[in-house]
């Protein structure tokens, strides 16, 4: 069996830490594995399988012989260092919003539009966990019957915002209880026992950018350019899972049923709906956890058409580092690796004559 | 000018102290006032403007003389105890669900629907929190055009449980942050760092409880038996202050001049929406304000009519207290008070012959 070199870029952050953690533990045909960040953070020492490896600082010339990249590093990193990535033979797989809206970039849920990953060239682009988290439920349903509209409210844990930002939950929650000032750092605002707005910049229509990604990035993940979703995106007071409150509305009333039967049947999605026990999705309990959690599954008594759902999914994991590790799983079971380094070879041999 | 007798009855709850501070702190015509409580409370001495006032246990003679009981002991003391304070002449406005949807006993937001008062039998039903801050800015909006459906998520605060749910936040989120094991007593489920469906009892059609309330209530108040509401009531680990995302579709599309200019004139509605500074509403900066906060106003891009808001409100003032001491305030101002008294005194003049 083959093996695969990767590297792992912004590999001290929140997600990329998780990049590693998943390469330790899980099934990976790894060969051999570099770290990389800003200079900030080269020499800084991570211990892989028993073996300790020093953090390097990202450079162009970082990526020789390397077949995988995968990239959490911020969007100006990935558009300066990702193309020297692609040139040196590897295929990137990017966690950035960077390339995600170009037109020629797969962008991939695993699961939900695999085939898109057959037209790579040379970049993958690894969707914003909000979008990912609910388009779990949502691309299975899709496919039962056809979305026609979604009204989607967020509880979006510190996570989204990198390490730095929880810590900042943690400290100022610490200090809220002992009656001190806070004094918000990372966020814009206290955190502790509060939310608010997700903090990205408000476009003239009153749509902030996360909203504005879970709107296009489903409609390119689903493949549909005119589905219509009005989201609200809101930060809440919570470690590191999401949680999504979705008003599906279908062009034909689907029986709870089959909307049951098709969330079972749904990888990586996990049916939590005990009514009699009140028990429903939780972001402890989906942090940690591979799968995203769906419950309050019922037919919205406002329109004949429409079901709500509530979703739980672990922002760090499939929000972000498990979905880019199970994009390159799928991109090597499908041999695209193996046509993508053939098809490096070439290019090598045909521009050296 | 006339000063009236004041009961508190549920004195030692987190509703019932901010009765007493409401009733300490603002211009009311307050003769004397009365504080009571379950046995397990009575003795209890608590302090208002310099004196103490010794809690009493609540019987079905502690009305005598007066002409105001406010309740917030649970429905169930409601049911037992309010009918014998309406014997005793007094009028009735009560905090809990026990009278809500009874067809003759009215459901007031005072702003919303004062008119419904007149109608009044001794019992003045206070709304549910959720729903009271729901109105503030939905029923100025229906005003300025008919509301067609409402899809509504909740941030709901530890308050709505009451005094001793905002300490087991409190609590949990310091043992949590000294990595011990959470133990919840008051909500089901851990509230520190985490969220969850509302813990209220879930129907056969999926809706819990609150959500039922949120529906019914609001369809009463605004004289609307038909109005179409969707709403997912989720408890966050916040103190005492509701948050709500609301859609809103109307019959026909507002411009959002108008929506705006509808809310800038709605008593006890602010908005805060700085699309610039990132700065919306937000559940520390609503904590202690009299008024509703609404902000993140846009219009729906996935349907012409609708607009999409978000909101804050103090859950223990304009959801509970304040509601409740404002309909006292709308009974005096109008005179149904000195009405009341009178119907009152006639009708123990001629059974007494």
């Amino acid at each position: 069996m083959n093996q695969y070199n990767v590297a792992v870029a912004g590999a001290t952050g929140a997600v990329g830490t998780e990049f590693i953690r998943l390469l330790e533990e899980r099934e990976f045909p790894l060969g051999s594995l570099r770290l990389l960040a800003s200079s900030r953070s080269a020499g800084k020492q991570i211990t892989f399988r028993k073996e300790k490896l020093t953090v390097e600082e990202m450079t162009h010339d970082s990526f020789q012989g390397c077949d995988i990249a995968f990239f959490s590093a911020g969007g100006a990193r990935s558009k300066e260092f990702a193309p020297s990535a692609v040139k040196s033979g590897a295929v990137v797989i990017d966690n950035s919003s960077a390339f995600r809206m170009e037109p020629e970039i797969p962008l991939v849920v695993p699961g939900i539009n695999d085939n898109d990953l057959h037209d790579h060239k040379g970049i993958i682009a690894n969707p914003n966990c909000s979008t990912i988290i609910m388009l779990m439920p949502l691309a299975p349903l899709n496919r039962l019957s056809p979305v026609r509209r979604v009204i989607v409210s967020t509880y979006q844990a510190a996570s989204g915002a990198g390490a730095l930002a929880m810590q900042e939950l943690i400290d100022q929650t610490r200090r809220s209880l002992q009656g001190d000032v806070l004094d918000p750092k990372v966020f814009p605002h206290p955190i502790a026992f509060n939310l608010f707005s997700h903090n990205s910049k408000v476009d003239e229509d009153g749509y902030n950018e996360e909203e504005r990604k879970m709107i296009q990035e489903s409609r390119k993940i689903l493949h549909n350019p005119i589905l219509r979703i009005s989201p609200t995106c809101i930060r809440v007071p919570v470690l590191r899972a999401h949680s999504e409150s979705l008003n599906v509305e279908f062009e034909h009333r689907p029986s709870l049923e089959s909307v049951y039967h098709a969330l079972q049947n749904a990888p990586g999605v996990v049916i939590v709906d005990d009514r009699t026990g009140n028990r429903f999705p939780m972001p402890i309990e989906a942090s940690g956890r591979d799968e995203v959690l769906v419950g309050r599954i019922r037919h919205d008594l406002s329109n004949e058409n429409a079901i709500d759902l509530f979703v739980c999914g672990d922002q760090i994991l499939k929000g972000a580092a498990l979905n880019g590790f199970q994009i390159a799983e799928t991109l090597i079971r499908r041999g695209l690796l193996e046509n993508w380094k053939r098809h490096h070879e070439l290019s090598v041999a045909f521009h050296s004559h």
